[in-house]
């Protein structure tokens, strides 16, 4: 296997990813906007590019992972990115974005002759770099049936959503909200079994061996029950701005959510703290400040 | 193994559990307030006591499986009950109530010279019938050790928390107010994700086959995802019960619980809607109303 | 005038109002947990009991102002308070208490041949001093039509809610939540308008000589403007009391209040972080933590 | 005094305004898209104009009422607009819009010579028939100074504060805020009383003739009273507008308002179930609605 990809956004995610794909065979020419995230990449054979359209392959396969909508907008509307990618060009856009923004760009793809799948995935950068993401997927069904190969490099599954771009992206934000429900509630029950003097390892480790054996669970809640939320797999900025994408949608649907506003409003208190580039998990210490709770040494 | 247990309480869970009792060997005298729920188990061979202390062995074991607070706190404290206990008996108490009253009671035997054990479940009638609760248990250490053979015969694993009875208790409200977390961010994400036009049960099953393939998020999930709230394996009153309970504990502690808040409110709503007795899985229906969609019909 | 009457709790409020009675002309026999409290009304004529019957003449008026539920009820109960009271006397209860109690007290007076007066107050001690309170009042017609010149010694008006001693208490609870109500809204806005370079004070006079030209917003408004907490008219401890009182009755019957849950979230934080005994308007102190402001030096 | 004047948009709110205009002997030329509103303005010799520009004169005043920011932002950049208020011009903009679109279109005009002065209003459309608007006005001294005559003619009390045209913006959405939470207030408070059987009406009676003796509790305490929220002075869809504004500015402002995101959700809802056209009052449906009762006759 010796196909050639683009692959456009370099931060954590995106060069476990990127690895993987080298890992896979394939020959791989990166961008990001800085550089110097390439070398490991470089390292290992990979190529790079100076500006987004000088990784696609006309009628290939480019894939992007960038941290917000404004940063997957740039990379499309750069100089010559959508003429390069061209007829029968596949844009494997897999970050976390809106419906709206992932419907518009299919739209905008579509005009140029080229398709837009949209791939959310599932996992932090310890996942991606052992290839056990879970991917969603939605678009074109031919598109979709192209890319399966990339996918499976990336990802140890895949779940297909029809055609509608946007429903690849609500699958996620979905997601990403259950976890943030789950980690405020483990904030909650720990910083009650703490009061109540029990200890907090002992209470999560009782429930994630039992009814909550869930990834999320196990991993963050050892986090919370340790207070432990550096280094950030995935940061409060981060998980704020994907409350915010849930409040959009539900705001375009007319659905209240008063549990996505409790999230955005404890998010937005760590990040008024200056916790924002802490993990996401650490929503808890918000938990244990209200409690009239010390905050572990160095925070 | 033939030792004589009592066991006092056959709601639906209290059935399915003197009948594993019976199925381990153990000589069961039962009672219950509505004795005709006892039939079945009488068929079975166990015994009929007409009052609680009649169920009780002195310097023997008592099992209680009561709805809350007040009906333990009543056979408790029924005429003769702590005296036929008497010096070495054991009064093993699985009901989900308060850590308070689980003290009270706690002392309350121990002036009388018998022993007090906390033991609430996690599990829904099912798993009680197929011996597959999870069990907290807190107390004096000899008692705990003593009943481990009625544990076994109960349930599938068993966590200590030490000496305190309450302990346990707030052990099982942790993880009930978990539970309601997890079916109230369900609830919002699979009306969100409806009034994009997705299919609610595709949703759930790429979410529980990935991040949250746990018990809690299967079961519920798929009763949300269908909108089916009876027959109720636990039901809303209940619910509800249980979330005053945590907020009982977290006044006391000086802990602000606004996913606790917000839990209360949506049961209280739906209760106030007229779906009491409805599972409690049924707080779902309320998020659908408000967005304004129609509840299924018959409901 | 020379009618004898007992006057039972002496905190803020209950000398300011025993004042006003005895500058009627009232002959007053005062009683406190704390005598010491009693000294300046003895100065100006009031005789001291040492226990709450001993205030009591039989037949005549006893007025009660204590600090909660529980100080109401050990004032009722204590030895010989109803039987003193006797046969024609009438208990002017004019604490905040819950609408349950009221109920049950009443017909405990009624058991005994006396009258229960509801006649809770709205007011703070500034008021109270100068005889402009106003007071609601319920119970059995002819009682309130005997109490009537002990009321307007107290107050500037009176409103009357008919005989269920409970409804009066139910409008008291009703203002004292529409007053946290504001002073939360006015903490949020005045935090914004700060935070976006505003003068505080600037907009709370804009509004308060405006759409928002009541007491309670030219009261609080200045103290939340101004960040002044102390001294405490009325204690966040007594806010949280009351907004649990709110609680109760909602529970009761079956209404969700999310307003109420927020505010007995936010008094609970501002307790647990050791500012109870702090003015019920420090609730605005957590809203600034939140926004990841300083407090203002010497909190 | 025949000073010209142009006047653009023609809501309840606009054409009353324009109204007292011309009472005050203005020239006026109106704009409207739908120009059929205008009628009435007409027979009292106000000009029409067919486009925004054609309202402008050069180096005079042009006053703005619109619904949102879009439409405000339409106007500034409609053809020929700015060029045509030109050097010295000034645009009195009254509607309620973002402080971020105020400051942006602040900049704009500056950049063609004109000035942009923000004055939002408070007081429903009998207020502005009758003059009685309160108004906050914002922007750089000499504009606010040259437009104070008309702003005499408009209302009866100008607030200012100072420079920077957001400020004026924010001031008004604060005391948008407050008024919503206010009706939030009454109608959890006024429902329980309801349902512990007391008269909606004599409740905020009391409260409104003494504490809460404001305009805004006046008007909307009456109306959540008597459940009646038709015709509509505000609309709801426009309350959900105005709670988005708030929201926007503490969201830039890293400032977590639990409250604002509580009426969100509230009125998300009311539209969500089809009451959008209905007065933001009508908020209080809600309410009885999660208590289980039923609505009045009619909705």
């Amino acid at each position: 296997m010796s196909e050639m990809i683009g692959f456009l956004g370099l931060g954590n995610m995106g060069q476990a990813m990127a690895n993987s794909l080298l890992q896979a065979g394939y020959v791989l020419t990166v961008y990001n906007r800085t550089a110097s995230k390439a070398q490991q990449l470089l390292a290992q054979g990979a190529h790079l590019a100076h500006q987004p359209a000088a990784a696609v392959t006309t009628g290939g396969v480019v894939v992007s992972m960038v941290a917000n909508d404004q940063a997957l907008e740039e990379i499309v509307r750069s100089p010559g990115f959508l003429e390069q990618l061209g007829s029968g060009g596949i844009h494997l856009s897999m970050s976390t974005v809106s419906p709206t923004t992932a419907r518009r760009l299919a739209e905008l793809h579509a005009e140029h002759g080229s398709t837009y799948v949209a791939a959310p995935v599932f996992g932090r950068p310890e996942a991606a770099a052992s290839q056990d993401l879970w991917i969603c997927v939605a678009g074109p069904r031919e598109a979709r049936e192209r890319v399966q190969p990339v996918l499976k490099a990336l990802g140890r599954g895949t779940f297909e959503f029809g055609e509608d771009p946007g429903a690849a992206n609500i699958v996620k934000l979905c997601g990403n909200f259950l976890i943030l429900s789950a980690m405020e509630a483990m904030a909650e029950a720990l910083t009650l079994a703490e009061k109540s003097g029990l200890d907090r390892s002992a209470v999560i480790e009782m429930l994630t061996q039992t009814s909550f054996s869930a990834p999320v669970y196990q991993t963050y809640g050892k986090m919370i029950a340790q207070k432990r939320h550096t280094p950030a797999g995935f940061r409060q900025h981060l998980g704020l701005k994907d409350v915010n994408l849930v409040r959009e949608v539900a705001d375009q649907e007319s659905l209240p959510m008063p549990l996505a506003s409790l999230l955005h409003d404890r998010l937005l208190a760590g990040i008024a703290k200056g916790r924002g580039e802490m993990d996401w998990s650490a929503l808890a210490l918000d938990v244990l400040e209200d409690a009239g709770l010390k905050l572990p040494p160095g925070l």
